[in-house]
């Protein structure tokens, strides 16, 4: 098949590479109909995360399942799928828990920018969307399988509440989705951290009341002014850098919680502030299975519209463009079309 | 008056200085009836903290007002009260929300091992007994200046929940009161780790289901067999050490949170592990006047009996002896008789 791989840093390409075939029993195979890039797949791109020249990279897809191994009993070929991330088989204690980022059969996706990709332990990762969504309503399906619940997740894990204010910390596709989860969630402010225009747009649709451009003290500082002196309620971290780390712990309130889901790259937490000033730090890696059939359903009857978050779709054999335009921020986040 | 004063490393001695005096309109001066040694006040005794030599050391008491400022209409002269360690208005927006340890007014406790104590923000502070308690009951009214409350938070930061499965990290005071708090809040199970044989059956009087007195790899295995091999579902970090840290991260199961109120020294967070496994950290400082109304209600009614934690009385006058002790672990908890 045609699928995207890394060679190094700053080399990605389109190759030809084996199918993927059922390994397990408890495996599917899913033909994908549209995959995207994720702002983590820059850090191997950018030289910052180890790789092995030639893999394929991609972890985000919908698509129809194309076949299944023989214990899969709830899915069949030609239903049309929605594939997290993170597979999991949504029975263990880990699952039951609603931690399914830690399940003890945990996959994940790694051929998501390609023609198929192989899901394990399908009958507990995959949800199906019932018939093959409107060509309008695909992106906003296909940020179900990464993104949107990874923002749902910053918020959830900050926890947002209804009244509250939010802060978002990122302007990237997460941080977007982040916005748009906590102004689902009743949030009363949501202040977007974000010094570029287009991306301030994406975060005032998804229902950001307030967008600080500053960053360090002056962001600090702005966000102290929106909050009437004392910070956010609940601040998402949605980046994964030191920098927006601190940023994060340096506007929340005394009593808060910092939701982080951006993965963590040279992060020191600032131990001594959260101690002294009670700021708590959850969440991580996304259970996305946890969150997917509320956030299909959310997005199927069009009560969220988390696709906006596509500003740039490509033809899979374009993929490569696909990651420059995202690492050198012309992109927010882009779309690919086997 | 007379007063436990610190000079230097191991060096602890019973002072004349003078008596502390009204300096705002908002102090009160108490005169200490019990005060104790803390956990905390082992740090700079070890040198672990800077000091300023001849300064007076202390943060936990209780007595009688001697002397309120012109603005202090909620107290009055022989009233019995319990001292929170950290003082606060209580009317300010961190206070409002719950996080009086980051008053706007914040104040601490700086002779609560003396004769007499000033109280700032009296009026926020300060909460009656309603009366002199009895002398039986007088310890546990004291461990609600500081130590009990903080275990209390330890629990609630981490979230303990009715039926769920508590894990303590230290058998400190702290810890002890963590047992307590964890109890309290209807764990099921309350897993105490603890190698010391006095401090396991004071955490079975205080509800302690389970003692663990592995450490490290052995001591983490011992949890997960417990708890049916995925691991606490709220971890109650109460040490403040890097290695408490570390074991409080290792039992804790995937989606936990750990409850920190050890003051950190030298504690690197294990932040690939928060993020992969999402166990969130949570507490703190605590907010000793959010929890002191009811800590003092279950008190007085002989609902919990926290003053168990005190194994040493000592007057005053021997307090250097009350610091040796537990430094050498041969008390839990030390309480000073002026």
């Amino acid at each position: 098949m045609r699928a995207t791989t890394i060679h190094g840093t700053r080399d990605i390409r389109v190759s030809d590479v084996p199918d993927p075939a059922i390994e397990a029993p408890t495996d599917a195979i899913v033909k994908v109909v549209a995959g995207c890039v994720c702002g983590s797949d820059l850090w191997p791109y950018r030289g910052e995360n180890p790789i092995t020249p030639g893999d394929t990279i991609g972890h985000e897809c919908v698509g129809v399942v194309e076949e299944v191994g023989s214990a899969v009993s709830s899915f069949k070929p030609g239903d049309f799928v929605v594939v997290p991330f993170d597979h999991c088989d949504n029975t263990c204690a880990h699952c039951r828990a609603g931690a399914q980022n830690a399940c003890d059969n945990l996959g994940f996706t790694s051929s998501g920018q390609a023609e198929y990709a192989r899901v394990t332990q399908a009958d507990g990762s995959l949800v199906t969307t019932g018939g093959v969504p409107d060509a309008a309503l695909l992106p906003s399906v296909l940020t179900i399988s990464d993104v949107m619940p990874t923002g749902w997740h910053a918020a959830v894990s900050a926890r947002v509440s209804e009244g509250g204010t939010a802060v978002v910390v990122g302007d990237g596709a997460v941080g977007l989705c982040g916005v748009l989860a906590a102004s689902v969630m009743g949030a009363e402010k949501v202040i977007a951290m974000s010094r570029h225009e287009p991306r301030q747009e994406i975060a005032r649709k998804f229902g950001a009341t307030h967008i600080v451009a500053e960053r360090g003290k002056e962001g600090g500082a702005a966000v102290k002014d929106i909050t009437g002196g004392v910070g956010g309620d609940a601040v998402l971290e949605c980046v994964g850098t030191d920098q927006a780390i601190q940023t994060a712990f340096g506007v929340a309130r005394p009593g808060a919680t910092v939701g982080f889901v951006g993965v963590p790259h040279g992060v020191e937490l600032p131990v001594r502030r959260m101690f002294q000033r009670n700021i708590g730090l959850a969440g991580g890696m996304a259970p996305v299975r946890k969150y997917l059939p509320e956030l299909l359903e959310l997005t199927l009857s069009g009560a969220i519209d988390p696709g906006l978050v596509f500003d740039m779709t490509l033809p899979l054999e374009q993929s490569p463009e696909g990651y420059r335009a995202m690492d050198e921020r012309r992109a927010v986040k882009v779309l690919l079309e086997p």
